[in-house]
């Protein structure tokens, strides 16, 4: 018998990722093609068909496709749709019914799900949530984002929305601006822009020593405060000092509500390893119910990045 | 054939209240037992068991009876154990194998949960929340509890202790402090005695007039906040709306984590009806995301107080 694949799809502003996965996760091929050519989603959808079945029938047969699984920004999970996607250029105020038209045009299921929950799926399915029932994925990125499983399934709620916890208010007097046009956001603080804002900030209210001086201050990054920090600077391991310590006190009301095994912190910030883990960790423990100090694991996420979102996505297809 | 019915225990430090349960929520017949009369939790468990008999067998038939329903603090669903009930007089710092020894006595089967998420249960069943699939359950009583239904189930997390919503941190910095030894929980504040440690706060710190400065600042319960309210008290009617402030931004975040159809609050600070249900939904609009704003049904439970203990309890049971 021939192996069984799954085809994940990332789909973002600029490009859709595309690969055929195994069951190991291993990304066995992969493409991309652009996704902001087109205003009309059918055509999107055409060529993302046309794309994916390129991309298996080279090496492999669109036969051994069990199913396809799509992370898309504002997907919704029960109705397999994508809603108001202010930020693709087919997308708009429209409901799209991405799935239904995509399982059409390529003659297998379709599922789609927001990028965050795709990645608590990738954790669970390849990752280093592997056997585990219940656990909270953080993805720590442009914003916060995460996906909480719990009895081994992906909570959705009853509009297919839960799990925004990038959007929990950590700061309830003169928080700052968020995205989603709330104030004091866990977002807001703790994303990797959260984190540039805290440099900024920092370095406006006060004359202390930093290297990070050296960069115009609407210029630094999340990565130019890790760069600063491992080279000994002071002001910059103080700003993860400052985000971690949200970070955890957060993650301790997020343990209030699931009790979950553990807590898998995925992007771009946790390439600052223990810059940012340290903190966590500490205001996780001094912040959460006595009953779980020093019993929820606080871990980094194994997936590749590279692979991760189509990975994730995958993931999702091997539910079908 | 003869109709079904289940049993629901509610064990208290005190008492254990005893109920005989139909399909539709009728409480048929009740009596109770004395809890705190001994320190061996084989003598309890025999003494319920009889009680539970004896109560059955004076109109119906244990053969009529599908299960057991327990409701009792520091219950552990997963393994029908009672663990570290310091407020039991039988209870201690031991883990009382409670479902597996009543079961042996009765015949039936046992299982156990804590107090609320017994009454999330009851309230699926046979309450307001009969046909939601995903709602909160938040207890305002002596402390906050909640039972957080998730697609039709319960809740319970890796460790069976999720749902512990009195105990996220409402005030990060100097908060009041918590009976479970930490600060700020939301449980010091919009509990009845969170209610009236308010009260003795806005009493305290200012002049202004109040008719709760006729009693004693010791004895004030949220009773006589309410009592006094409902006679136009402003001060009064400040301390609900404080309190309401509080409960609605918690509210808020929790609708972030799980996407809840309802929340559905109970328990004795819910007779003071408008006072805190009008700043609880005001509060909870402000501070969730746009998505949700106006969105989320906050709903008083529907079950009498005095039965809801047996009937949170006995739901538990249909679902053996």
């Amino acid at each position: 018998m021939e192996k069984p694949y799954v085809v994940g799809i990332d789909i973002g502003g600029q490009t859709a990722k595309i690969g055929l996965v195994d069951a190991r996760g291993n990304v066995l091929t992969q493409t991309a093609i652009v996704s902001n050519d087109t205003d009309d989603y059918k055509v999107f959808i055409k060529n993302l068909s046309d794309a994916v079945k390129k991309l298996v029938n080279k090496e492999y047969s669109m036969k051994q496709v069990r199913g396809i699984g799509v992370g898309a920004p504002n997907a919704n999970f029960y109705k397999g749709t994508i809603e108001g996607a202010v930020n693709l250029t087919f997308g708009g105020q429209q409901v799209i019914p991405f799935a239904e038209e995509m399982s059409k045009l390529i003659g297998l299921p379709v599922k789609l799900t927001n990028d965050a929950n795709a990645a608590a799926l990738g954790e669970m399915t390849y990752g280093v949530a592997r056997g585990m029932k219940d656990f909270i994925m953080i993805t720590l990125g442009t914003g916060v984002g995460s996906g909480i499983i719990v009895n081994g399934n992906l909570l959705y709620g009853y509009d297919a929305n839960a799990g925004e916890l990038g959007h929990v208010t950590m700061v309830r007097q003169n928080g700052r601006l968020c995205g989603c046009g709330k104030t004091g956001c866990l977002e807001a603080y703790c994303s990797a822009t959260g984190v540039a804002r805290t440099a900024r900030e920092m370095l406006e209210t006060s004359d202390r020593k930093s290297i990070l001086r050296n960069i115009p201050a609407e210029n630094i990054t999340s990565k130019d405060v890790f760069d600063a920090a491992q080279q000994g600077d002071d002001l910059a391991k103080e700003i993860f000092e400052f985000t971690g310590n949200m970070l955890g006190a957060a993650l301790a009301d997020f343990v209030a509500f699931s009790s979950p095994e553990a807590i898998v912190l995925f992007g771009g910030l946790t390439r600052s390893g223990d810059f940012i883990m340290k903190p966590v960790v500490e205001s996780l423990n001094k912040n959460v119910m006595p009953r779980w100090r020093n019993k929820i694991k606080v871990l980094f996420s194994q997936l590749k990045e590279s692979d991760a979102a189509i990975l994730g996505a995958s993931a999702l297809a091997w539910e079908v």
